[in-house]
């Protein structure tokens, strides 16, 4: 087991990466003080896993919910259903809920962990790629409105991630994939080796070899770990980590939360601000093509959706939080590695890149 | 004008207590950092008030929404309504929330603060005497849920609180009142010296003499601030100030929030309070006696509502949030101007006290 540590002050806490850690009964008990437990899952995970995890919580009062899975229900009435259910079954202050599933569950749980009573404790029990190495650690939670993504919600940190890398095996193809699209993103905004590491290990990261994504896990959560005790609340610099997710976002809000999965759409928005980060002269055009023939060799599209205008991308990108004072901020690329937080670039140029991108139309790889 | 600081660091807030604060465009202009406003206020406030506060916002985009008045409507549904507002406005991270009006309003608008897009700033202008002295400071925020008062929230400081005391005299009657009963808690919690002062005050109280309305608001703040500097998350000291209102809230939740105001139902929280402290032997039976007497001379209800059944009370008092493990932590008096939160005190006499209580039935004062 490797344990990575999200330095946050009195807010630290431990992220823990190994196999079968899901039926480690001692982890958990570590960050239960209380006699309460509320497990919130969603309908593909909770068969696979939910009785593994509740013979690893034996001792105390213990309820569960499971929601039905996907974006689309990352919505305020979800998180209402969560709030009746702990209300329903008396649960206190002192009570902890515990996110077992992907990134959609755990900004659930997260954000009605932040809310319930004014704030309880939770733990990230992350079952997919994406969210062992992206969305359980940092403390962002929240839901989706029909008109932006992740527009409610609220900094809470976790008292501890679990991330059972043995679950990545039951993960089905498309969802491991979406995964990968993020941990391209941490080689791209931080860490130029490991960019080219994943470039020479494809054959083990598609095959998912345990060893590779044991390495994988730690690598991209030691990165955000470092970015998020820098900025916790997104001041400045914590914006890197959503290199593309201002086009990836848009997409997905386009598609009414239906469509492409979060990663999927992240895969597109890398493509677009690598492309216009080597139009501002910032990187070489080859590294925007050899960035599109990685995804591509991971399965991940790279070119956005068929039937989206550019116009309705502009309009939805507008709504983004990165907007300062109704100036839109992008994440670009500033070499290999290294990313940053900027409104600098001509907006004729964002405006044309889409246009000629939304025209080129949809990628055969993700039909 | 007078200022009172509450003193939480960064998190630091004035309180501008005085006549016609709502006009003072000075005053807002030091705390509008932004180029984005956003109102919010109900049926009741915003057609006395939002056109002077309007006029004391130039020169910044502004928008508004009007809420329906009342406990009733302090809802997730409601919240959800401010959403859409402000995203289908296209309000950024960098827009700042004004909530106008009193408690339901001001609760309502910071808890939209606190999770617009993960946090925005917002000042509270409360337009009650109970806002004023107690619900827009100190930064708690939140709705009601039909299970519980106040069980889905967040603590979420304002970047300052506008008192402005010329409404007050705008205020009905049963309103006005209603706030009295939280300026009393505050002699029995803190100051033994101001509850004596309300006393020989009754007259210029009820009168709502400008000059003693000044005091009271300024007194009741002070005590406030200094509470929530010392404890802001209510890990312990904070609770004192929840004195009657395990009871109120009870009563709230179990009329559906539509029955008595919140400051009438903490009135006869505070006489059961004071009622079990006296049967402890922590303070003199007269006190109690004596609490009763201001009350109703203040034109507050002294006993529970008709047609509550005490174990209807226990129970929804067992989902009070200072419910700790299972046991319901109460706020009790240690003699005048002293109270403590604690869990030792017999169970049986507050069930005695309750079935005593609620047998007596309404109190005919407030019918």
């Amino acid at each position: 087991m490797r344990v990575v540590e999200v330095a946050l002050g009195e807010r630290s806490y431990p992220i823990y990466i190994g196999e079968g850690l899901l039926a480690r009964a001692d982890l958990f008990a570590r960050h239960l003080p209380g006699p309460e437990v509320f497990v919130v899952s969603d309908e593909r995970v909770a068969p696979l896993y939910l009785e593994t995890l509740r013979t690893a919580l034996p001792g105390r009062r213990l309820d569960t919910l499971v929601v039905p899975a996907g974006e689309a229900h990352k919505t305020l009435a979800t998180v209402e259903r969560i709030f009746d259910a702990l209300l329903g079954a008396g649960h206190g202050r002192t009570t902890t809920l515990v996110a077992l599933g992907g990134g959609v569950v755990g900004d659930l749980t997260g954000f009605a962990a932040a809310c319930y009573q004014r704030g309880v404790r939770f733990l990230q029990v992350p079952t997919t790629l994406l969210a062992q190495v992206d969305s359980s650690v940092g403390g962002k939670t929240g839901v989706n409105h029909p008109l932006g993504k992740n527009m409610i919600g609220a900094f809470h940190q976790p008292a501890a991630v679990v991330a059972d890398l043995a679950t990545l095996a039951t993960l089905p193809e498309r969802e491991y994939r979406a995964g990968l699209a993020e941990v391209v993103k941490y080689g791209l905004i931080a860490d130029a080796h490991f960019y080219r590491w994943l470039g020479e290990r494809l054959e083990g990261l598609k095959g998912r070899d345990p060893g590779i994504l044991e390495e994988v896990v730690a690598r991209c959560c030691r990165i955000k770990a470092e970015v998020v005790a820098r900025d916790e609340r997104e001041a400045g610099l914590r914006a890197i980590l959503n290199l593309g997710h201002t086009f990836g976002h848009a997409i997905e809000a386009l598609q009414d939360y239906r469509g492409w999965l979060h990663g999927e759409a992240v895969a597109v928005g890398l493509v677009l601000a690598a492309e216009l980060s080597a139009r501002l002269g910032r990187i070489p055009k080859a590294a925007v093509e050899e960035l599109e023939q990685l995804l591509a060799a991971l399965g991940l599209p790279t070119r956005l959706p068929k039937g989206l205008a550019a116009e309705e991308m502009l309009a939805a990108m507008g709504r983004d939080k990165k907007v300062v004072a109704g100036s839109l901020r992008l994440v670009l690329l500033d070499g290999l590695g290294r990313a940053e937080v900027t409104d600098r670039y001509p907006r004729d140029l964002l405006a044309d890149l889409l246009a000629e991108q939304c025209a080129a139309g949809a990628d055969p790889a993700s039909a």
